[in-house]
């Protein structure tokens, strides 16, 4: 089922309808995200993929890793835009040198922000409204010149034409006759209603500026950014901005990941617009949020439109019967549209077919009908009920699997182990300790394991780091398969499981032939949880290796204290 | 500033418009939720202070929680509602046992779902159309006759309506022509667009229901059910359905929380409705919000419109700067109006002037140009190269400005502490321990203080709440002011700061009175990273209390194990 047919069968031709993300930009205004260079690559990759138009990867110049990020872009098919603002006034556009920075980022589209609210101009920026004008003109120009795509962010714009409705749309009319390739109206404040957002775009096309020159961009203060963002297409508006999981400054902008199953799938927007994603790539929806959480090292919303893992569950008992019958009735669309899956409490009927693909994609073919698929589901089910997570953890999921489809993972087993961690006020400063210990059996032989984790100048890199040097270094039978391994991303949350809270950790391990893998572990103990997820990590290891193979000579980065 | 005014001046008279709540039915569909018979009366009380004009209980014979709740129901000035389905087919409405436990609630109203889709009559049900008529017609009748109001929920009525549109508006002529006081449209599957909602609305009017008898129930399958909401509303529906904080099936029902600030505060809306709510009462919603999430031991969205810890925060510098000059610059209402505050994060890029901002806000005056200031922003600086961050971590931040303001901060100095975490294999089963000690210096006299990470169940908790325990139990010259604290969320991230990459930890603290503070700490070795933000936490509430004021009574959410 894709949607509801509610209107005319549409007879003119399909319109082109653009998307354009600012994850990287306004996204990065969100309290407390603050990405690195390398993540910023990652999602620009995954947006590209997914087949957005315009990527804006930040502004160059004003941070250092936005800077880093476009001196080495990354290739995508979609339009890499730089972000920046409108020359100040009493300097020509070529003096600006804020202006330069975004210029020098030498993407093909640059996007700049300036004001149209008669307001903003007098008291934030303290100039008259003519010098805005101006400002806005000759900068826009200079990109144009330059041969670079123009887009002009009308800040306030809706607020601005409340206001003063002639001043603002002149404004808009500035950019637009020095060539703007699109001129995008902003709520930055959040708070406009879709009625009103309909209504004004609606009167700037009336004003002269073609809706297909017109961008919306919304944030979500009232809770309206999406449908915000429906008002201005559904008056002619032909490009849209948003974020990823809806990221950005206080309630966030626009979020892309709802909106574009809406557009794709929903009348009149499928009948009506092509966009830059298929419905096969629809499919990859699901992942390129978790990929965001995961980054952020956030839980992700379950509640969340379409990706949620909320968001096709069927708890009420009327709701799920009728599901059995048939899911039309208390679906809006199909799970697997957006790559999602339905939720049905006490039943694993649609797990399986899922199973399979995935176990395919760590190398085990399973036939239909195995019965270590029904096996292997409740396990999962049951750890997923304590609080482990199998999204991004393969390897503890691929230790599961294979002990179940009968392949070897019992490489060793641990009697105790001890981690001892202090902290001493003395005459020179703080003095830190760590250490751990560890009983293992490898067969009939016990090991007794021991690590400080601390190095040879007395820099302490934390307690888990001890027991993975413990582990690693001591367990001699497997060195040759496991010396060359390093933990290098740690991250941990509390989440509730049942009726109590847990802490679940996440560990990402490498070695030096450039794998790299995840395990999950969960406990209310923290130091705890983090040991039940390096055994994986070393069992997933061992068995990949098939124990005992000799490591390759690849550089393996730092690894990481905790 | 209470919203922009973007109408003709209404010159009509006001209207009453109604808010029904379903938090306790519709939003215990919820994955994962179940409340308490207590919970449920603390969440009804809330809502009728708030000025609620429905609270729907829940369905009376369906579980025992809610039968227990129409058992000894809280007594409010809000109509208590009783959740039913429509009779069966084939008995009489007095003779249908499900809904003879409906009304033996004595609820003063009565909400009965039914059909109004012709195909789930006939797939899901199994019934002609003409039947479910008539069962429709004649619950009503039952209810009213009974001399209580009675409510019609209209399931799946927009899709019944694109589906067969004459059978849809029979469903509501039976319920009407019965004498339900509201006929209530539900987008059940939620997959409806605001457009269709409102023109459909429109349509139910044109055919002889009146809008002051309709109601509105919608879900956030596609990120619009506050905007389908009000769509409802401006096609004339007179009463809006919804949850606290969007809780419900899948993504959730309206989100009241979000719906009832710009119903009061936005045009049209609040130049045209009465509700329930006054302007007083909406400066408690905040609070309100965090009621349920407390009751359902849940992180606060920050990014929540309007009462997000993030909807008032303003990061980008231009912004923030902006907002020095006039808040509604970047603010589409002023946050005190729900009883949310405004946040300026600091960043690097913070200058004095969002300093002294940030320090008003936290209580401290602090005249331009005091030194001070200078010596605030580097340490700050310091710090967050190191790998600090106070984004979130204000009283880490507000500890900082104290100390350089010369205000108290050395409450206490630690000597050592040490802690032992194990793991050990036993003949049933694994055993888990962990413990905490520590020696800190008050005044002259040194304390000895030891605590278990875990409890006379032999659960274990964990090395932090460990020494949590040991520093809020042991401290006892401080014992009045912080015994209620509890560490309620716990970050981890591994970030680099210069050539290193250490562990950054941000713990949430609440207590009894309702004070919620973040603070950060620092370190490769995780245990003295999450000691250093718990030694801020402790020393941020001495600060605030002035060290020693007794402690509140109200209920505390349960400590987050680490």
């Amino acid at each position: 089922m894709t949607g509801t047919i509610t209107h005319r069968e549409w007879t003119a031709p399909r319109e082109r309808l653009y998307l354009f993300d600012t994850t990287l930009r306004d996204g990065q205004q969100t309290q407390g995200v603050q990405f690195q260079t390398p993540e910023k690559i990652r999602i620009a990759k995954a947006l590209d993929d997914l087949g957005i138009d315009y990527i804006e990867g930040g502004w160059p110049g004003a941070n250092p890793t936005d800077s880093e990020f476009f001196a080495a872009p990354p290739q995508t098919r979609a339009t890499l835009t730089a972000f920046g603002m409108t020359k100040r006034a009493g300097r020509s556009a070529e003096n600006d040198e804020v202006l330069a920075g975004v210029l020098n980022a030498n993407t093909p589209a640059v996007c700049l922000v300036g004001k149209t609210h008669d307001f903003h101009v007098t008291t934030a920026l303290g100039i008259e409204l003519e010098d805005n004008l101006d400002n806005i003109s000759r900068s826009i120009a200079h990109i144009v010149a330059q041969g670079r795509e123009a887009l002009f962010d009308a800040e306030h714009f809706f607020d601005g034409y409340k206001s003063n409705p002639e001043y603002a749309l002149n404004c808009l009319r500035a950019a637009y006759e020095a060539g703007a390739r699109w001129i995008v109206l902003c709520d930055t404040n959040g708070g406009s209603l879709p009625g009103e957002v309909g209504r004004i775009t609606g009167l700037v096309i009336d004003a002269g500026i073609p809706g297909n020159r017109l961008g919306i961009h919304t944030h979500d203060d009232t809770g309206n950014a999406v449908a915000n963002s429906l008002a201005a297409i559904d008056a002619g508006a032909r490009q849209v901005q948003g974020t990823l999981n809806g990221l950005g400054e206080r309630c966030g902008n626009a979020n892309l990941v709802s909106l574009i199953p809406t557009l794709l799938m929903k009348e009149p927007y499928c009948s009506r617009f092509d966009t830059g994603v298929s419905l096969d790539g629809l499919k990859s929806l699901t992942r390129v949020s978790r990929l965001l959480d995961d980054i952020l090292n956030r839980v992700p919303q379950k509640s969340a439109p379409y990706v949620g893992a909320s968001a096709f569950a069927h708890k009420a008992g009327l709701h799920a019967s009728a599901i059995l019958k048939d899911p039309t009735t208390y679906e809006h669309v199909e799970p697997g549209t957006v790559g999602n899956a339905r939720v049905i409490p006490m039943s694993n009927q649609a797990g399986q077919s899922n199973l399979r693909r995935r176990l395919a994609e760590a190398g085990f073919e399973v036939a239909p009908g195995n019965p270590a698929l029904g096996r292997i589901l409740d396990r999962i089910k049951e750890q997923e009920s304590a609080g482990y997570s199998y999204d991004t953890a393969q390897a503890s999921f691929e230790l599961i699997a294979r002990q179940e489809l009968g392949g070897v993972t019992d490489f060793f087993s641990v009697d105790w182990y001890r981690v001892v961690i202090a902290r001493r006020l003395t005459g020179s400063g703080v003095e830190h300790s760590s250490e751990a210990s560890v009983q293992v059996r490898v067969g009939d032989a016990a090991l007794r394991l021991h690590a400080f984790g601390s190095d040879s100048l007395g820099r302490d890199s934390g307690p888990v780091s001890a027991l993975y040097s413990a582990l690693v270094q001591g367990l001699s039978p497997y060195r040759s398969s496991i010396e060359d391994m390093r933990l290098v991303d740690f991250r941990v949350r509390i989440i509730g499981a049942g009726t109590e809270a847990v802490t679940r950790v996440i560990i990402d391990s490498v070695d030096r032939s450039g794998n790299s893998w995840s395990t999950v572990g969960v406990s209310a103990n923290i130091i705890d949880a983090s040991f039940d997820a390096l055994l994986d990590a070393i069992n997933w290891k061992l068995a990949h290796d098939g124990a005992g193979v000799a490591a390759g000579s690849t550089a393996v980065p730092d690894a990481a204290p905790v």
